[in-house]
């Protein structure tokens, strides 16, 4: 039973929706049978969706696993690199053209972004992740998953505050431990926490009842936001609490975009279940006012959070438009958080494609934001070991970053090619760094010249010792577009062992960590500690947050923190303007500039296009 | 293959979460196969949920229907009366007992309470739907769909109007016409209401141009609120747009909770996706500066809306304990909205059910709300007749509407008893008004005495004319304690052919209908017309609405507006303080008094109680 189906590319390329409606998917239990994953492991979401049991997992220990290969990009340009896209033209390369089974794990995307500028994220042309509006809507209910539980702790918190104002310390206690004759499971950790060992309310001391009961949280310190999966930018600031019930008990705060929940950042490092249950509840919300911090656990929702989400540590299955099999888990948000696809879909792609075959896992924007910290984070959380990477680039955004405006972006320009080829230089330069090996593919536009692809090559091999440099054009051929991208990563697999290194040990200080990164990876002179980054990052030393990663909050448009500054730029100081942690996902994220985690819906939005035929069912306007 | 499954009932009778966990559910595509639907019609979410397509209804045209019995309720007390429970212990009695195809439609509970005070809906003792868990939590999503699809409109009002305060008429025309060749065909939508019929946007005259960007939103007049299913009480008014880049464009305004949204109203009552995608458009969002309706079509996403929504108009089918099919569609919401499930998944069950079968549909809240409404809303966009109707009361809920306090309501009073009566005798009669025969089904508590029970049937067989009153256990023994109730509605069907009538005619003014409910159904002396009541409703006759029917926004706790007026009061005067119209769910919708549109979350929420073992995935605490 085979699951390859051959395209018959058209040319000209018709429009994505086009390409994407005119293939009939395999019913997805039938992908699933032919890679590998049994019956019983599988909760199919209609014909086209499934979930994969994480048991499965259990039953592959002893199975060698394939080679593991993350895709990445140059820094990201206003022309778009076709990162996904490869990603996905290269998994059908290697499975479906060259029988290498072969998983791509992505991330689920934003409902924002579909509506708004940038439309979804299934790939293009014949390299696409199909049916592509089930892909993009509500895929199997993750991201709303994550909404719900945010917005439970962020309504609990308000509540708790609300609850301990307007009532004594006796009607507080009183209330919280009602008809209870012992306390819940869940009280038990704060009070554990407290150092009280009761099990009976009635055993409490006073004292300790207002220890318990009273949280004190200092609003003013309150880290957890609200979210939504949509671009509502008039949600950025907002000023809650202005009904009469809720008694003057108004706080400035603001939403942001689903996806930047660190709830989504927790789930795509956890480990299992219980890892995931454990994260939330370290999960740091607020502190009181005199300096705690309050935990999700201390507010009693962690429980309820998990429950809401258990259903998402299983990744989605979906397939390409040749067949091949796609993992779908976590979302995007690679600026505040890491931006990688998670841990648990690359471990089960790995067994299921076996010792023969591939994983191709994307990591968010440009080599220096997502692969860094699939590195330093997200392979340190994992304990997996990379293979190879592939950076994607197009000789229109080379030009882009030599200076080239993008209207002018498709016309032979060989000094701004040459010029702009630093930054692909300085990524190849850096994955090396890491001791991986690296293929460039160059995803080819029909403007390209054949010079202007010798020079990519020639720089990229001589000069950042690159593995090999490949012209792709899957976007236009499908799988048979990057069979020898695809030839090219099994010869670099083949012929070179990975010596995988972290960048910083777990030991070196956070400010160490700060400074090879900056230094090694940006490019950077030299780093500075504005207003109190320097108190907070002893104090994050202090409470044993020392051990942790570095996440950097850092524009994707540019190495440094500058957008503008385009190539390779040197000499720059990267200023550190505020240091925050995630005690959850379990790492520290210096900001380095505004980044916005709530975008805004532009003049004319995607769904200006948008609609569906009623009698038919089928939708325009997507991409 | 038989789905039925036989109960071995435990004394005392454990949580329910323990029964719920106690059974292994059937496969849902073996309920399914039982029960008529063809592989081909269902989309499975795991195993034991799967949206049912609308396909069935076409293949099913010439099937003669089953009969059609609405379950209410007296009006509800802090008590509990259990409908719910008896609507499927009922269902499992009918079906699995006196082998008629039964199939419960029932509406998916908001996450917001089950988090919160009130618990899941799933039922109790030996009648639930299960899982309870996938019941209770995302069910196949559709809530959350309703919220992405809400709350994408929310945002693009507040967008289009920041696009049209900071940018000239010339840019704001170019931006939301770039690189068009043509209008697109929602843009179309709106030229036409305007006039305009002209395809190429380079035609349009200046003035037209104007006409067609500038939507002149009036910011106070915006109706349309953001939505989240979650009791955050912080969230009822707020102040948005309070970020720099908003440029000063704050607004007050506030978040229901998501089944409060008339999208939910919308989907219940929707036929198909065609008319889904009308209503979308038709809804009135705000009013201009010059004070013309601004709908979700002149904003440009009622096809997006839809696209988001295009799965929720597929019911979902679910289990009893006892193997009993389940449909479950829409949510809650009676006291704004009509508060019952859909249209969609009545006429599918009782095309399934066939002409020896059943389906139980639940009306929300007591009969004077939700099945006044299901009468007069519901069944006349359908076009369903109803043969059948079970009113559920427990003697503890009729002595607390007697005057007794909630903790001695179990303690025999006949006062009381004869007193509270009054209520349940005005539901019959009220409801016998509209033609269709009524049994009353008393939920049995183990402090009731055949004395207190004596008096109700006497009362409300004699005095209100119902069918016949039947005591069931159904709690405690599943769908064998129910076999009397489910043995008297066959009688009845069978006895009494419904002559079924609404209460007003399309064509009476809406003051006439308002008038005849609270006269007819509440029992009031008359009607008050506050503040500028008078002019709106003259206004929406002017409009065109005066053909929708009226959907009271009243307390359901009692008859009148007042909720501390118990048992069955007269003489009132109902005061409408304010009259809105919802022209996406076709009904006009007078308030009487403050109702509630997003809860808020106790001291101590249900949360306390949920965790997850991360070992084995079992859930504890829900309810």
């Amino acid at each position: 039973m085979t699951t390859i189906r051959c395209l018959q590319c058209q040319s000209p390329v018709p429009s994505d929706l086009e390409i994407a409606q005119s293939v009939e998917p395999f019913e997805i239990s039938r992908i699933a049978a032919a890679f590998g994953i049994l019956p019983s492991e599988l909760s199919p979401y209609g014909s086209t969706r499934a979930k994969v049991k994480l048991d499965i997992l259990k039953r592959l220990e002893n199975t060698k696993p394939g080679k593991y290969v993350v895709v990445a990009g140059m820094s990201p340009t206003p022309l778009g690199e076709g990162k996904s896209t490869t990603t996905i033209g290269l998994a059908q390369s290697l499975c479906a053209h060259l029988q290498r089974p072969t998983f791509a794990c992505i991330r689920q995307p934003s409902q924002g972004p579909t509506f708004g500028i940038k439309g979804g994220a299934a790939g293009g042309g014949y390299s696409q992740v199909i049916p592509m509006e089930e892909f993009n809507l509500h895929g199997t209910g993750d991201i709303h998953a994550i909404t719900a539980a945010n917005n439970l702790l962020a309504a609990a918190i308000d509540a708790r505050i609300f609850h301990e104002r307007t009532q004594s310390d006796e009607a507080l206690f009183r209330r919280l431990t009602a008809e209870l004759k012992n306390f819940t499971s869940i009280m038990k950790k704060r009070l554990e926490k407290l150092g009280i060992h009761k099990d009976d309310p009635k055993d409490l001391t006073p004292e300790e009842r207002v220890r318990f009961a009273r949280l004190n949280i200092d609003p003013n310190t309150i880290s957890w936001k609200r979210v939504m999966d949509v671009n509502d930018r008039m949600l950025r600031q907002i000023t809650i609490g202005q009904g009469k019930e809720e008694k003057g008990m108004t706080r400035t705060t603001g939403f942001e975009i689903s996806v930047a929940s660190e709830l989504m950042a927790i789930l795509a490092l956890a480990k299992d279940l219980n890892d995931m249950r454990n994260r939330f509840g370290a999960i740091e919300v607020a502190k009181s006012v005199s300096g705690e911090a309050i935990t999700a656990e201390d507010i009693g929702c962690a429980g309820a959070m998990t429950v809401l989400m258990k259903d998402t540590i299983e990744p989605t299955l979906m397939q390409t438009l040749e067949g091949t099999p796609i993992l779908v888990h976590a979302g995007p948000f690679g600026n505040i958080a890491h931006g990688n696809s998670s841990i648990i879909a690359d471990r089960i792609g790995l067994k299921l494609a076996g010792e023969n075959g591939f994983v191709l896992t994307e990591a968010g924007f440009g080599a220096d934001m997502g692969c860094e910290k699939f590195f330093n984070i997200k392979c340190r959380t994992s304990g997996l070991r990379p293979d190879a990477a592939v950076v994607v680039v197009t000789l229109r955004a080379l030009k882009f970053h030599g200076g080239v405006e993008p209207s002018k972006a498709s016309i032979e320009n060989i000094d701004a090619l040459r010029h702009g080829c630093s930054n692909l230089l300085r990524h190849v330069e850096n994955i090396r760094k890491f001791g991986v090996p690296v293929v460039v593919a160059i995803n080819e536009f029909s403007t390209d010249t054949k010079m202007e692809l010798d020079i990519v090559k020639e720089l990229a091999l001589r000069e950042a010792g690159a593995f090999d440099v490949v012209v792709t054009n899957n976007w236009s051929r499908g799988g048979a577009g990057a069979v020898d991208l695809a030839n090219a990563l099994i010869r670099a697999t083949q012929t070179i062992k990975a010596d995988f290194r972290f960048l910083y040990p777990d030991t070196d200080s956070l400010k160490m960590k700060i400074e090879k990164i900056c230094k090694e990876i940006y490019g950077a002179a030299g780093v500075e500690y504005l207003n109190d980054t320097n108190e907070k990052l002893e104090d994050f030393e202090h409470r044993g947050f020392g051990l942790y990663p570095i996440c950097m909050a850092k524009t994707q448009y540019s190495f440094s923190h500058d957008p503008s500054l385009k190539g390779a730029p040197t000499g720059f100081i990267v200023p550190i303007r505020d240091v925050r942690v995630n005690c959850g996902a379990k790492f520290v994220f210096p900001i380095l500039g505004d980044i916005s985690t709530m975008p805004g819906l532009p003049t004319r939005p995607a769904f200006f296009n948008i609609d569906i035929d009623g009698d038919t069912g089928a939708i325009t306007g997507l991409s």
